[in-house]
């Protein structure tokens, strides 16, 4: 470990994010990615008028050679003249972000694949698979509902040689107050049943597939805690369609109690503004690790408290970095920069208050900032990784994978 | 816009207050304003050791020419020394507050009308109805419950073309767990006919007329709604009547869901402690704008932290400023003063972190003061104010109205 | 009232706590003290890194005789090196706590008695008793179901002729979402009934006797309410048996509506995350005090913006100290240096921001280090008191009472 790491200097494994679109993007296209909002901002006003929206003609603007504060329409101006592709490259190198995780299967056909990322971003990438489009995609194959837990078994123990964690969306589909047994196979059996045949008997479309029955859902989790698999789910703020009521993640806390001893590890995601109780659930229960991504890129020049917020409770082994970017590569490279500056803020004010060596504040550091999700993800024992760039998160070189193909994670 | 507003010197729109009392108030019954318990402070302690205690004795005092800190006896006694009234000219008048929106119907008999406030304040003054409160109106004039739905119509109408809003006190009433869809014709008149008649058969007096039936509540936000208005809920803080756990402002999110093309607004009022959740919905939801009134009065010295824990998610152009200052003139000084500070800490603070250029502070600035509520509450078209005094929320002069009259807003 | 106290030299009346440990403690042991976790901390982690632990290093460590930051290693070998009664010795004499009162019945052969820990801390001790452990006493002790009701009763009262208070963990065993009103003496019987018997009609055997029946939990409740007690109630955080989403004190909302004119005093615990629910309570009914005991040890260098965050809506006459410091004598040390440190960094902000004057800062200082418990406790008619040292929570000489005994109350 080197001695002197600090939040300004130190590679960041990105544990949570999505992949960046590299299209050309007018003003309607950007300001839809830098909002949770799925409508437009009111008449007379502009999703620019927010904190993300300042943080970036603050912070992003110069990485595009433009002032600080550049207004909206300068800065559109010049995205669109470096191009959707030169813009990402830049963004995405100048964070420090050497190893990305990408949940993959959330509008895939906008975005970078995987492998495209870590080219563009010079890092490594690994892969995330979300359960429930794990599960759609079986029923748009036209799955025969007897089939269903049998082929759903395979589909996903094919997808975990490659990925090296799956996520869940429950808290969309049905809150996180969920029932947290596992169903029995029979209860399973109906609801794939009901599910696959639709209400009127007939085969559903590709549109009719999406999954929201509690006891199908709870069949994915409990297939991935049998796997002992790192499960991300996602917690608190989110777009419009969550109930944020029903995210917060104290409602897990059965479904915790029941998993503790599986070998499956939870990361609790985003968790805003429920992250001190995200910070409780990760001290009492061995298996529970969280990351407040998301609502550092959006509270912009308000994330420093938001990231102090979250050491209070939890252990220094089980806080994660997320950018939870998605679509605009602005939001990777703020997620890593207001990191960085709230973390060191967060360090220089315990070393005011309480003099933390310098030796603590490099370790407390690296845990945060990559060791724990490697510990985590047992990233140590994957056998491959998508991967490219030759700087790994523990700052040694590694060889450099072909894009796109499976290399031998060297470190 | 002027190019140098700041917190300081902007003018305020408080979006949401009530009217100033002029008596003379002996010391329980200013204790009982300046608490949001309906319960005298434990035998050997009082209202005044708190934040807002010692907000008024730091810096109402001086406004009544003693020195800050002056005790508890000694302002209660300058303020009898005053009178009144003039205490509530000094206080108001000096809070830079150019536009009054007033809700009426709450202990209307024992506070100033919109007119007399805005002859006190040196202001303009607008009103807000009480949706609760026009409904127990109609029963109280002994409506027939047949007659309800048409009746309660033409009096909302009747009072729009006045009010600039509505407000509803359905969290105090019902809780903000109703469900949230449009209550049936036939619903509303049966939960009316058993309103009205009451359990035994009798007609109720005044007394008794209290509307909780979460139909009927239904009801009277629909057609708030269906007639496009800016709409208030009180949120979160409130006195011992409310169960503060079910005026969380999530409880909400389907009721905006399906109101958001409805051309209606929603204000969602104090907040505390939800106000991040507030800011939340105000992101995601084109047609929510909050505050963090009541609370900013009464967290004194505290209140810079709870502004600033306002400008994360929301966008800047959903925030509005209010006092929900109730009675005692202290509380719009207050909310005035206290919020002007915490603005401008909150916004040094993000110049500090991130270089916010003068320019924006000021555009920010001015959205909160006023122009946010100018343009949600779609101010510009309204044809009338109850209005006085020279200054408008843009700075420019007005024509005076005559002091309780319908003028033109000239602005 | 001295007119110079100051958090840092102001005596403290540590309303809740439990007892210390004077046992040898192994690395295993001790860990498992300083957190609410009962498992051990992940395979190549440990609960010292953690914001308490580093506290330890930083804060205890020096007590001990070692450096500031010494190792864990370092720091448990010196524990041993003095033994675990030096140990405690020094920690707890350094707190400047002039009184504890101590929660007997939990654990109870682990740790010290109430008046061992008198003796080592040179204080006085004073016992809470937790209801429910009162009732499983009877039911262990092989109470017949129908004298339950009469022996309850007369257990309590003389139980509360030493006791000078009460405590409930209703959350852990029912959440606070239980049905407030008084139940029936036929619901209490049957009940009673029900679980003395155990499911299968055989006496239940001491390990069996867990009480968790809410209409039993209730009767213990508003026996407590008709004697008049200071009850306290386990709110927020605690280990991973809590269903934390039900232990925000909202819940307990109507409950203290019926009990607000009963005599009975209600001491929210420990709070977080919901202290600025507390703090509202505190304010809106006359019988609520609360603290944030526990969240200030276990969060170290963020514990300053907890307790500033208590100091919002809350009367500083409703606010108390408590460590909820169990086994380990770091617990203590830290709850009294922080809350001391936290409590002067809050006041130092509030002069800054709003000019309070010394003798203000000193009043509310020594209301919340220990007038107001001893306020609310009745301290003054209390006609003994488990007590040993000198020094009264008033800073005056007071005659040492033999350890265990009975003795009178002096100031």
């Amino acid at each position: 470990m080197s001695t002197d790491a600090t939040p300004a200097e130190v590679p960041l494994l990105d544990h949570h994010c999505h992949g960046v679109t590299t299209g050309e993007l007018d003003r309607a296209a950007f300001e839809s990615l830098i909002t949770e909002s799925d409508w437009d901002a009111p008449e007379g006003t502009t999703h620019f008028d927010t904190q993300v929206g300042f943080a970036i003609r603050r912070h992003c603007a110069p990485v595009l050679g433009l002032e600080p504060f550049a207004t909206a329409e300068e800065y559109l101006a010049r995205r669109r003249e470096l191009g959707g592709a030169e813009v990402s490259r830049r963004l995405l190198r100048a964070t420090g972000i050497s190893d990305y995780f990408i949940e993959i299967g959330h509008r895939a056909d906008e975005i970078l694949e995987p492998a495209e990322m870590a080219d563009a971003g010079a890092a490594r990438a690994f892969e995330i698979v979300r359960l429930e489009r794990l599960a759609e995609e079986l029923v748009i194959d036209g799955i025969r509902p007897d089939e269903f837990r049998s082929a759903y078994a395979r589909l996903l123990d094919e997808r975990l040689r490659r990925a090296i964690g799956v996520k869940s969306i429950a808290a969309y589909r049905i809150g996180l107050d969920f029932e947290p047994g596992r169903p029995t196979t029979d209860e399973v059996d109906v609801a794939v049943a009901r599910w696959v045949r639709g209400a009127d008997g007939t085969s559903p479309l590709d549109g009719d597939v999406r999954l929201d029955d509690p006891v199908i859902i709870r069949h994915l989790l409990w297939a991935a805690v049998d796997r002992a698999c790192a499960i991300q789910f996602h917690i608190g703020y989110g777009d419009a369609d969550v109930d944020l009521h029903r995210c917060n993640p104290l409602l897990l806390t059965e479904f915790l109690r029941q998993t503790r001893a599986s070998g499956a590890r939870v990361m609790l995601l985003h968790c805003y503004p429920f992250h001190r109780e995200a910070g409780y659930l990760a001290q009492v229960f061995p298996h529970v690790y969280f990351d407040v991504g998301l609502a550092i890129n959006y509270t912009g020049s308000r994330s420093d408290e938001i990231i102090a917020e979250t050491l209070e409770l939890a252990p220094f082994h089980k806080i994660l970095f997320s950018s939870d970017a998605f679509g605009a590569a602005e939001l990777y490279h703020l997620g890593a920069l207001l990191f960085r500056r709230g973390l060191q803020r967060a360090l220089d004010t315990f070393s005011e208050r309480d003099g933390w060596p310098a030796g603590e504040r490099s370790r407390v550091t690296e845990l945060i900032a990559w060791r724990n999700a490697r510990r985590a993800y047992r990233l140590d024992d994957a056998l491959f990784a998508v991967t490219t760039g030759s700087i790994g998160a523990d700052g040694r070189s590694i060889p450099d994978g072909r894009s796109g193909s499976l290399a031998q994670e060297t470190s």
